[in-house]
């Protein structure tokens, strides 16, 4: 089952056509990417968001780029993709699969040997790979997972890890997908999850196009409905994980754990082993991004709290390792006591963004 | 320092003067209610709330009612008594404070002598004694409580159990007000309180206006705060006590509790001892109030979520009383084991509505 496809090219390899994530759920609408300052435009404005799709986007994006500009010279038309390649990891400076994915289109062009066609169809093929890569690594995700998940299962997840945010059916959202598949009846207690409310815009939508029940909750209410015995398992994602298996992902997501913990349900992290940094010896390392107040003080457009009043916007917590049961991820599931030493694809510690939506 | 008087009588006694909270934070206006219908429907629209607030608009609101009448006949006037304080309950019909006050001031008005002049200042003056009880039962708690809160203490507290929602200063906010007068700097972390943001919207307006430093957070991001340090104590409010010691308080109090046992932080629930009903035994036997999903689904006025998508909106949630450190109330601090047999004011067991935000 491929919920929704959220980011491919289209027919003809010109255009990037994404789901435009900030009509969701209202509209569904497809749009093409036709041009470097329209793949630049949609990552920006979030219309494409999620650390692997933004990677896919920026691999796609250096091609776009340069297909009308075949017809220079290969000095030139090399030039014009490093151009891209830079005004594209600039959208979002912080964005580290951005800047991996784009790296590596770019790499491969200029091993390419040839006219800029030439160039230009093996950085395309490149790009595609980065696609089926993530595909498959959400597929392997899904089926290290789903033994997790019994018949009837109710799992409750946080933010968006799903389909949307992936080339694929998702990390957090893939087991569930494969269990669909298998015919297990599964259930989601989707949470908003304040203040962008991915949980209750992304998260809700794509599993009921995917006809999986799911209910959304606020934040708040997730302990409650642990202590009714409502949630058999947490799943959720990660945006890092380091060495010793402490996790960075969404704000809130260190709360589930700990309620998690305390009501004796096993808490599950999904992602791929490109999201692990070896580098960092513990969770206190990773710096966590502080975003725009803004976020919190209004809903929406709408000024909800009195002018000058504060508001701390976190957009992540680290969640210990000694919280999460288990890590599943496409080589398999990891158990504690963590010890990561794997790197991602092409031997790069492939680290999703702390800026990442 | 008395931080805003959230109802009060106007100037003659003819009318009831509210802060509208539907209004706040963006406007501070004053209304005076000045009809039965006028109560009724600032009730109906919470432009009055909070448990001790909306007794107290029902006890002046029969009042109200009353006061171009007393040229009646006095069988005809405490009829139309019966009748006002029968539209006004009905108005919330499950508040059970708006009920027991206006019962009260019904009971005075039937049990004095003489011609409905005097009958009416009778109830008007058991009105006024409801606000006045209530502001002592305030104050009271914020003596008691403020032993707790050392110079300098950064308190986390969750929804509105403030001057808003009372006659006085509030119940978890007035070991706050209290400490402020004593010149002790205490700072809190307002949790915004999914769905209806009684939080972000009251909380931090009522303690900003009255110079006390507050900073709004998401309710997930609580947990990340209390980890990095930045919480000394919790301090909320409760809708209902039971003869154990479980505490009902708005959805998400229970998730605090759980979080903050697991970092070793104090978990205090302030309340009149009018809010501890002894007639249940333990906290499962309190009936959660469900509430429209549409609080969930949208933002203010604005859809958010899928529609079709469906979501659980329950207004309260329970904490035991292993979880809770003390009890602070207007008779002084009690701690666990909790064992509960005291009734409220007139031998009436004042519970605190689950209906009421």
């Amino acid at each position: 089952m491929q919920p929704i496809q959220a980011i491919r090219w289209d027919a003809d390899q010109r255009s990037v056509r994404i789901i435009d994530q900030r009509r969701l759920p209202g509209e569904f609408v497809e749009r093409d990417l036709a041009t470097l300052e329209d793949v630049r435009e949609a990552i920006r404005t979030l219309a494409v968001r999620g650390a692997p799709a933004l990677g896919i986007a920026g691999a796609m994006g250096v091609c776009v780029a340069l297909a009308p500009h075949v017809a220079l010279d290969r000095h030139a038309f090399l030039a014009m993709a490093r151009s891209a390649a830079t005004d594209l990891v600039a959208t979002r400076p912080t964005a580290v699969n951005l800047a991996w994915a784009v790296q590596r289109v770019l790499r491969t062009g200029a091993r390419t040997p040839g006219p800029p066609a030439s160039i230009l169809d093996a950085m395309r093929a490149e790009a595609s790979a980065i696609l089926a890569e993530d595909q498959v690594m959400c597929r392997r995700i899904g089926e290290a997972g789903v033994p997790l998940l019994r018949d009837g299962a109710s799992v409750l997840t946080h933010c968006n890890a799903g389909a949307l945010a992936t080339g694929g059916i998702g990390t957090a959202l893939a087991p569930i997908y494969v269990a669909a598949e298998h015919g297990l009846r599964v259930t989601v207690l989707a949470t908003e999850t304040r203040p962008l409310l991915q949980g209750s815009r992304l998260t809700a939508w794509e599993l009921g196009r995917a006809g999986i029940e799911t209910t959304i909750i606020t934040d708040s209410s997730a302990a409650a409905r642990m202590r009714a015995g409502d949630v058999d398992l947490c799943l959720v994602g990660a945006d890092r994980i380091v060495a010793n298996g402490d996790c960075a992902n969404k704000i809130g997501t260190y709360a589930l754990a700990v309620l998690a913990h305390h009501h004796g349900i096993p808490f599950y992290v999904a992602a791929p082993t490109s999201t692990i940094d070896p580098s960092l010896p513990a969770g206190e390392a990773i710096a966590i991004e502080e975003r725009d107040p803004g976020e919190v003080l209004s809903l929406g457009e709408v000024r909800v709290a009195a002018h000058g009043a504060r508001a701390r916007n976190p957009a992540f917590d680290v969640t210990p390792a000694e919280l999460i049961s288990a890590i599943i991820t496409d080589q398999g599931i990891f158990r504690p006591p963590y010890a990561f030493t794997v790197k991602g694809p092409e031997g790069h510690s492939f680290v999703a963004s702390a800026s990442d939506l």
